[in-house]
């Protein structure tokens, strides 16, 4: 995930940091040095020093705790003109000394006068040497990750990122005192916010790490920012993103208060004004496709994104279709009278709030947000920057048909691609993330986040021709699971054959028919042997393009463990007009799609009726394979008694019986 | 997670260590020296020297990278009688220098002298000086966590805890060498080999974590350890945990290929095995609970622990019963015709592997075991450690009973807790994980694994007694949700009561229903002024004992604006006798379960009629509520055809006709 954020660009202009270090982080909880903290400070400063920044050292006297005063005879005796030469200080006197003879030169050469009777609160004079030195970054290094919403050992404390005078200037626990030191983080929030608003960015981040100065320059989002333009950031990062979602969860709980006719009247008004607006929703993508165009973008991308003629009638029926569909929300799937009078029922339900990350096609956020909307969910979208035109108007014309009772920001649009490590964050906050995109996409966000990820992150599907198939047939699937679409989740990764076929010509006229096609083979061990093919250096490979591997195995059971061997659990098919053998394959393949005598390729929603879909999921859990509009549900425990209690179940005598057929 | 493990036990008798560090460790990769590092590792040895340990440090001469060569004159020319006194050594030369005037005074001490032309692996050089010192452990500091199973980078590659000449022997790519430095991993396991086959232990870890070599010897679970016994502890560890969840999910597979009625008969055949080794398996309960009681544990512990007499008979009832439920796999959820002669079917399918954590019950193995059976997954199983006897026998009970064509790898069971860290690291090899026990076991795997886990953290459920309430059931059910077993997650811990019952005397008589129990209340603002009781610190509190917060409340609706901001979503209760409001309560009430005029305390798989609990899960994605079988399936989708190809959909008429009520 991309870790440099907008908020930190400023960082590109920075020459002269100010770098203040506190007694805690200098000194260990016994009061000896910290030598690793020390010497990785040490290090830090010569590689900026090494990368031509000027960097100016603030720090505590730090040599043990209660015994020994803070000093700043140095700074204190030097004028602030001979200060401005930072570098030279620095390098001349005391960065040449490290790595010759000891790291505690550098802090001698800086502090070896002995200062008495001078307590000095080090976060101001950091803050007045920043605006002094007409510094351009003041880098406060603390005991802690930086500044948190509450006590940071509350696991519900939440670092901020970004501070916002006027939303933390309040309510903000900012914990105890240091353990050593004067300043504590209130200190240092008051030093920091003096200094940025004079014009001096500031950040408070960890000087525990070994790194963390350097991150902080290369823009690494750690830390708290104090920036004089944050209150105009507002909307963005952990702001927006946590109150995004919570508020799309308070919209979609208002949503799913109305009826089903109120719900379905307003899928009708956003296809309604998606065919209104059809002029400047053109308008918009086309200024998108013009500039993907300019930008040099992949021909493929460009028409993925370009929305082409009777699209957006397309799309409002569409939506029409699922208006129309049956109320997906509180459908009875079970009912049990569980005592007499006591009725239970299990019905459906909306999962909550869903982050969903898609690629350059707009009219996913049009199928995306009727689905949302169907299923009583809250949304967050985040599209491909491509489409940021087209995504933006077509977000702002479903959002004006939703009522304001249930209020527009049941559908939140993300615009920065930033947002979407802090959202991931917020496991509690959103339910379900689904990627609708590359593999490497899923792969990422599965990889960063606790929320539950929908999605597929290899498609290995295998077609097996078995002895006995149809071998037309087999031609035309193979081809067609190959060839119809490569780049597919769904289409044919290896193909296994029967030994008999490898005897009579069947393997031969299966190849010659891929190779007519322009598919390059590779081999396992046995098939490129007899086939005289390149060998396959791995089973478990998706190639993604006009080329797969072929493998010769004995019987449908050799298929079926090369298949779980090997697969990714996606998409598998047999060939054969044995219908034992089928079912065999059927049953026992543990996969999320099995398919007989069909492509790999119909593994897809719509093709398996599902009306939009979701996604494809290779995950056990929630949901398997094509996932439609019952991925985004969940479901609901609703009992109605007459008073019932437990009573260490004496009070009471348990029927259990069944009524779902009466539901 | 406890992270102390039975492997590094001896960590508690090692005094003298020998500390190898590598050049790759000490320098940075653009040659200058690493001084965070060399810091740390200072920090460190003054630490350990302060603690009492006798530390003796092997480096490379470290200052630069291909124009120093390593420098081992001082050990070279000090004679090795010299050597053992490596305390005096190093407090009386070097370490005492630190902290004076510089960490590179050590350094000096140690190989200030030049030695030309000598070339020494030093891996070797430190397991020789290990040897002739008589250490009690070599600590091999490396660039890499440990030795891995395969390249350090490839993501597939696992990090080894443990070296087993038996396993580890062949098969391992070592990596390449190290950036600088003679030996790199190969060499490392070499001398690591000849010392710990010499007795003395070793273990290769990070030297880029300031804190590795102290985690050491605490006996963290950290690094790669070498040690002479480490053969005869093949059965715990790494080893075990993956290759138990690979072999539960081949005799998964071969389960699901069994017929119903097959797998019913295992049921059955479990059902007598118990009965028929009831006095063994009682035999084995009462050793566990004498040794409780000789241990000291809480009576409520033992009272869960002891098998009561007719529990077999119970038991091997409930495990008939079953036997006897519905086939749960294979059933047809949906079924569409997609095209003519083209089929499809979702039906239901196992999990895969579960692994269960489960507190002391034994009864729990049984019924967790034969709901696994029944649902066709494999099983991992770990219990408590008080019931270890009862566990052991009433696996091998049942796993006896496990036809050897399906294997008895099925069911494995876990014995020891180190192993669940490991197992939890398995995400590709284990589905689902459900820990049954207290919240804080709940919290604690969530927290530390990617694997799913079904479960609950939080149990804060609301009673809501509106002003149309009967009060003489309101009373009841509050008293029931609140006392019937305060304990549990399905208890009352927030009673809300409208507003108009604090006017006419109901609010004070639940609060005097509920004292007279002994139910110790707190008050929101409204109660605890109206009622003059201690105010509760925060709404979010599960007290799990008799006390329970009170609030008055506005309505229904502000009723449930508190149970959404403060509640857990696990069970929730209104109690009215007006029909539209409770059906307001029931649609909107965004929890697993929610009840009308019953007690929270139904919120049970028993109670459900589910038959055995698998357990209760706040959660939305796969599974809410009480949990039964169903918890234990996915779906499958299967496709027959006659030949089907999409060729971009122009090859086919879909008609997506629904054919599921036909199923």
């Amino acid at each position: 995930m991309e870790t440099v954020d907008s908020t930190r660009a400023f960082v590109k202009n920075v020459k002269r940091v100010i770098v203040k270090v506190g007694t805690a982080v200098v000194t260990r909880a016994d009061g000896r040095l910290a030598l690793g903290r020390l010497g990785a400070l040490c290090e830090q400063i010569q590689e900026l020093n090494s990368q031509g920044y000027e960097v100016v050292l603030v720090t505590s006297g730090a040599v043990g705790v209660g015994r020994q005063r803070l000093r700043y005879r140095k700074l204190l005796n030097s004028s602030f003109l001979d200060l401005q030469k930072p570098q030279t200080e620095l390098d001349g006197k005391a960065c040449a000394a490290v790595g010759q003879n000891g790291l505690m030169a550098l802090y001698d050469t800086l502090f070896s006068q002995d200062s008495s009777g001078i307590f000095w609160d080090n976060d101001s004079l950091a803050a007045l040497l920043a605006l002094e030195l007409k510094a351009d970054l003041l880098v406060l290094l603390s005991d802690v990750d930086g500044l948190y919403s509450g006590p940071p050992r509350d696991p519900d404390s939440k670092l901020i990122h970004t501070y916002i005078k006027e939303k933390h200037d309040r309510g903000i626990t900012f914990g105890d005192k240091s353990r050593v030191g004067r300043g504590g983080m209130t200190a240092k929030v008051k030093a920091a916010v003096y200094a940025a608003y004079a014009g001096i960015p500031v950040v408070i981040t960890s000087g525990y790490a070994v790194d963390n100065i350097i991150k902080v320059l290369q823009g690494e989002r750690i830390g708290t920012l104090f920036h004089r333009d944050a209150d105009t950031w507002a909307s963005i990062g952990e702001f927006g993103a946590r109150e995004m979602a919570v508020a799309a969860r308070e919209c979609s709980r208002r949503l799913q208060a109305l009826s089903s006719q109120e719900r379905s009247k307003i899928l009708q008004d956003i296809a309604d004004a998606l065919e209104a607006n059809e002029k400047a929703i053109l308008a918009e993508n086309e200024a998108d496709v013009v500039a993907a165009q300019q930008a040099g973008y992949e021909k493929s991308l460009i028409a993925r994104l370009a929305l082409k003629p009777g699209k957006i009638a397309d799309l409002a029926n569409s939506v029409r279709a699922l208006a129309n569909m049956d109320e997906p929300l509180g459908r009875i799937l079970k009912r049990t009278e569980v005592a007499d009078g006591f009725i239970l029922e299990k019905s459906s339900s909306p999962l909550g709030v869903l982050l969903i990350i898609f690629e350059s096609r707009p009219d996913a956020l049009v199928q995306i947000a009727s689905l949302a909307l169907r299923s009583g969910n809250g949304l967050l979208l985040k599209g491909g920057k491509e489409a940021k035109r087209s995504n933006a108007i077509l977000h702002k014309v479903i959002t004006s048909a939703i009522p304001a009772m249930v209020g527009e920001r049941l559908i939140g649009l993300v615009t920065s691609r930033e947002e979407i490590p802090e959202l991931l964050k917020h496991d509690d906050a959103i339910d379900l993330v689904i990627p609708r995109g590359s593999n490497k996409l899923v792969s990422q966000i599965k990889a960063s986040t606790k929320i539950p990820v929908l999605g597929h992150a290899d498609g290995i599907c295998h077609v097996y021709v078995d002895k006995s198939a149809d071998m037309d047939m087999a031609k035309r699937i193979v081809v067609d699971a190959k060839t119809d679409y490569p780049a597919a989740c769904n289409a044919m990764e290896t193909l296994l054959v029967h030994k008999d076929l490898a005897q009579n010509g069947g393997l031969n006229d299966l190849i010659v028919e891929l190779q007519t096609k322009g598919v390059s083979l590779y081999g396992g061990p046995k098939a490129s042997s007899l086939l005289k093919i390149p060998e396959a250096r791995i089973f478990h490979q998706e190639y993604s393009s006009l080329a797969c591997t072929v493998e010769v195995v004995e019987d449908v059971y050799a298929a079926m463990d090369h298949i779980h061997q090997h697969g990714s659990a996606h998409s598998e098919s047999i060939i054969t007009e044995d219908q034992e053998v089928a079912e065999v394959f059927l049953r026992q393949v543990d996969s999320a799609a099995v398919f007989h005598n069909a492509s790999t390729r119909f593994s897809d929603g719509f093709r398996f009726g599902l009306g939009a879909e979701v996604g494809i999921s290779t995950g056990r859990i929630h949901a398997r394979g094509p996932v439609g509009v019952e991925g985004l549900l969940t479901t609901k425990w609703l009992a109605r008694g007459n008073g019932q209690i437990v009573d260490g179940d004496k009070a009471i005598v348990y029927t259990h019986k069944d009524l779902t057929q009466q539901a």
